[in-house]
């Protein structure tokens, strides 16, 4: 009861966080996570066929510099709970405050904006943790000619494999344009949904393992919670089909036909993201039958087990019963083979009990 | 029985009011609603980007003095059971009775529709009351060229923001249109939406920590009871995606471009709002399952308790009962050791079926 | 046995109802319904702005008359088994045989069709019977210039208002064309409908209050009764969405745009009926989920109260049992104390069960 | 174990069979059925308005005097096995290999294609045999000029109302061409289906009795094979609504316009079959629901049984105990009326037992 | 626990595996398959209607040459894990890096992308081994101008069929373009998947059979065994439609309108394949559902023994209890006749509870 006290009052505290966004007016930059420490820095790679520079931002009027410059310059921004530093940069670039809203929604749907001058994608990270379990990261990019903007909330992310192509120039994104770096940086991310995606497909192995050998009261909690798991995954991978689907029929001037080539592989693992999660949806309700009916057919058998207990000794016991009782005249007590004839008596109908037992194949 | 006497009744009751209807002309303006106290003030502010005004009018025909200027007007209609005053209201601004009708229905579900002069759109507010319980008004707003009405049945709202908006300059709601008005008002009904479905979110978490923990009999009927809020929820929730996407599609002369940016906005609330509801529907399955799982594996353990001690005790209870029978010849009784013999048989037909249930792991 | 004969010969016997039908040629008119009487009834009402009429036809040729003129004529047929007098009718009419064949299909599915010179639809009145029970009438309209041809089985109809409003010069009906007067029948129908799905929500309310107050076996056979009930309503209603929402987009010139505004209420009407119906499908289903948990609950009860009392008593009868044997050689029954003794132990075997089962919150 | 073995042998064998067709070249004509015995002929209906000539061809050469025609001439091909002839006739009409692979293949889907010089259907005929059994016939129609060509496995068909209609001059089909002659095929089986699934709903309304009033184990068994009944006439049945569609939508210069209007009529039998397909659906899964619950509910009434039973005489049993143990010193068994009180003592007992189980209305 | 440990470790080793592809750039051709054999081989088939040449190519560079020719050639490529020579291979061809990635990636999901001078499919082969499994390659095909670039595997194929026709001139592939040849391994495949389904439809028969005659725990398992196979297949099966359907849809220079006709047959193919996975699905749930009704009769039947005999002898027991207590004063136990009127009652009992069971239908 207590329990349910605290529960309540944490779901009352809960909304109260989310109603600091609700009655402001629209495109108030109001931060909706839970890192709230006001960590905030800006790196920048800047790069070209045949440049590549790497510095963090100290000031963010730095960032002027870069923009005018023709080289690919990439703008990372880390924590977004310093609304004033990102309400800065946006006006640098002219970002509608509608945008800089949703950079820090860290609640925001996965969803794609285009406007004249950018292309605004917000999606969510996933990726194992230490312990492999799955963790969760917002994250938005913004697409301007020669720039691209990436916000997220820490420094742990899955774009280190783009930064090493930058950086070594291997692949062909030193040679193009900032929406290859967008691609690639979108790319990056549906790349890792597959290792969430085979975590669950493990943890589904695991547990059927689990189900058909040796299921306890636990492993249908363990489902369950796999279950939720697999729904709040889907929650955020779902949409990026349509995200990627609406940036390939986008005739934005600043999405190359030759960048939609890729953008097709994109929307093509999104798509297979998609199918497996609703597969593994079918393959968990599976397990829970299983489940099910094993606990079921486990409780026919002890069922099974009381039954013919009970059938062959309850009628025994009641002959003992009536030879014990007292009566004065009972002649077959004064018998000279009574006992014995009843003990025979008794062993038949334990053995026409085994054999009926027997003939309904219940053991 | 008699109870059952009473709900039909009452359903006969309730089709006699909703029959008030029935039959009509379409077009007849009748009250559908249960507050049918007769309660009835508008409230007007008028606002430009350097006036604001507020007033209750006392007379409908002041209306028309604030309807012919260029400032954009707010007229708030609370009570919508004089149907009179209503229908005077919508002649002076022209409004079809079609739409007055559905004004005044507080059953109608949410839609938009355009007509020459005004655009016409009824949704349901969702907010929680004192005891954090879900409460539902109904509410209609019209878009005319430099005025907004609102019409609501009670002076509790969810529009407080953008009163305050408009009367301290917050944003951009003075500079701009009535479709903005607009606009801003169906924002704020959406956005309340959000305190509804995290409310659902932690009656879920609760419910769930009590399914885990200490589930009983009253469970289940708090499942379904959320299951049924929340399908009630839905029923109001689902057609605003429609509806606003309807007004984005829209080519009225009095919705601009740029009031379409912010509605784009409103448009990912609402199918974001649409998927929570989708999960919370699934959440809730999830948890009933889980709760007869719960169930079914507490039933399981009561009948492994029976069949233990039955099995165990139904042969024992047998073999005493054969030594307590009377019969004049029985040998066993004789003998020296013949108790301590049996005794010691007992033990062992105890010790191995304790053995027996260990091997099966039935405890 | 002798019962499923019964059955089965009852359904041969439906099936040769409705073989009447088949083979023949498309555009046979075939009475497909159960009303064969052969009554039969024509009754006119003819209405201008000025001008009222209302007469009962003795002879079919004087439709004609009526069908010249430019005021709106209201033919209303009763009885659809005299399969002659429709033809005649039809005839002067220049109605398409296969209309005249589904005018007379009681179990034709709603639809519409446009011909050159007239609009057909065809869908069933719904409404509560005089014990509260949900009936099914067939009914055909056809919009000609200036006439309307409204066909059903009994004098029994949902139209009294319609004919009120005309009567009575209520509404603009008297104002407007034939199309006016299609979409009035059309939209007394559908009002109807309300009343129908009102009466189930009723009827779910009733079901609730029994499923979680006194539920018992009757009870889940009611609210499959209930489901089934919804499943043949929906039958019938859903497709009138599609009806009147072609209706809407047809190009047809007897259609006038401002009709098609009232059309719209219509559709809107519809849609909400068949959301209703989803949702009190979804209602039942869950109707369905408690009364199976509550059972399920209630079978967990009397599993606990057999297991307490067989787990309580068992072990104490066997230990009466052992002292019960008649050996000759039991030392403890010579002990002064021995009987105190057991039952002083049985005592605290009794009181150790009684706590092991509070633990496990058994009772 | 046997069983399995003989069921996947005769697995095996099936896969052998449709493995003749798979690895030929697409366009071979096989022969896929399993009325091999090479039976085959050629009946001819050739009519006009005037005119009307029934003959069986001998040579399929004579085919090509009716061919050249303007008279429509109807070929009804019976016996699918003989591979050559069918060749030899699809020759002579310059006939695509592809359809006459599919008019021999009887597991070909329902669809229709059509061709520069004619167009192709194929259906299942659905019908009732003897027993009241559902049976299903293959059966591909092919519409050329003046020609309809009609191909089926046996004589038994679902035609003899056409050929009733042509021979004795009913309806409108001596005076239409041979797009007519095709609707009106189509149109037959469709009309058949119709006594199919009432076949099924008197199925459903005979298990609904039984499952209400006398259910067995064999009930569950009756509704899962009406079940999958339903599904394997559901698998032929519903194409047929998008059939019959794409003949209306289709511009093929061989369908008329007029011959459109009755197929219209075709198309809302088709939609309203299907309608009642997914209705049978619902019925049945509600079915099974009710059966499953009457079990239930009939072992929660054994289970009750057994525990009022055990509940009141094992503690009495175990009282009746206590006193036949042979302790020495029982003062109790020396009193007067020590039996008479321990008696009396049982009776309370059982009284406040019977007491306890009608207060839980158990009984 | 160990169990789930190793499980685990699996689990993060399969990541591994495909996490090689993961962070790289896209169109790095990385092998994801499980045969890193390294075995490769390139077989040739040149023909026109006139030629027929079959070769093995030892260097890649041979290629070349018959690259250029008019006659229709066919490479076929065995082993995938040398990425290397793909990757020469595809520039001679000039294959778009992605496309050479999507070839080596055995884990792609069926489709198909269309080039300016190629057309790329890839699908899986599924196919029954030899113990009657199904097994699946993973198979790229590419449509050049005159050439078929086919990448496979193992040897084992699908493809036999085609390269007899080929051979043996066998239908009309000779005298058709490398369109046609495309076409004729596709529906080769295609083909192959209705031997797959029918495989699955045996099991199920198989399993029909086991439900209804001796089910025991394993049918359970295997039953869902089945269902997961289905989904596996349908995984790979299910985007085949969509893929032939784009083909046909598609104005690519290379596939001809002739080519197209035939496709159409494939997609037909495709369609029923589908169709029968779906019915499949919903028989195998059926049979699940027939498992489950059938173990709980058992179950109930169980309990009904228990019952019958507890009911009868625990009262009798309690009686013969009664008359074994040893009172002194017990006036019963001296009458002449007390044992026999005692048994007497007893029967009487017996009888009354047998005709109670009896009139309960109970057996």
């Amino acid at each position: 009861m207590t329990k349910k006290t605290i529960n309540l009052k944490s779901a009352i505290k809960k909304q109260f966080r989310s109603q600091r966004q609700i009655g402001k007016a629209p495109g108030t930059i109001t931060y909706m996570g839970n890192r709230e420490d006001g960590k905030y820095a800006v790196t920048v790679i800047d790069y070209s066929e045949d440049l590549f520079d790497f510095q963090t931002l100290t000031k963010v009027e730095d960032a002027l510099t870069f923009k005018e410059q023709v080289n690919v310059t990439w703008f990372n921004v880390y924590g977004l709970s310093n609304e004033k530093e990102i309400d800065k940069l946006g006006n640098y670039f002219n970002i509608n405050p509608l945008v800089l809203e949703d950079i820090v929604n860290t609640n925001q749907r996965p969803k794609i904006d285009e406007y004249d001058d950018y292309v605004f994608a917000t999606l969510k990270m996933l990726y194992l943790d230490k312990d492999y379990e799955i963790a969760t990261e917002h994250c938005a990019i913004i697409l301007c000619e020669n720039n691209v903007l990436l916000f997220q909330e820490i420094e742990l992310d899955v774009f280190e494999g783009v930064r090493d192509r930058i950086k070594n120039k291997y692949g062909r994104i030193r040679t193009r344009q900032s929406d290859y770096l967008f691609f690639a940086l979108i790319d990056a991310i549906i790349d890792q949904y597959f290792v969430v995606t085979e975590n669950i497909a493990a943890k589904i192995d695991a547990l059927e393992e689990e189900v058909y050998n040796h299921p306890d009261q636990a492993t249908a909690e363990k489902i369950q919670k796999l279950k939720k798991e697999v729904l709040s995954v889907r929650k955020w991978v779902v949409p990026v089909k349509d995200l990627v689907n609406r940036i390939i029929e986008s005739e934005h001037h600043l999405i190359t036909k030759e960048t939609k080539l890729f953008l097709r592989d994109a929307l093509d693992h999104s798509i297979q993201i998609h199918e497996n999660i609703q597969l593994y949806r079918e393959l968990i309700t599976n397990l829970m039958e299983v489940y099910m009916t094993n606990m079921s057919n486990k409780m026919n058998e002890v069922m099974k087990v009381l039954t013919i207990i009970a059938t062959i000794f309850i009628p025994l016991t009641f002959i003992a019963g009536v030879y014990g009782m007292n009566f004065r005249n009972m002649p077959e007590l004064e018998y000279r083979y009574g006992y014995h004839v009843v003990l025979g008596l008794m062993l038949v109908i334990f053995i026409l009990m085994v054999l009926y037992f027997k003939r309904k194949r219940w053991f």
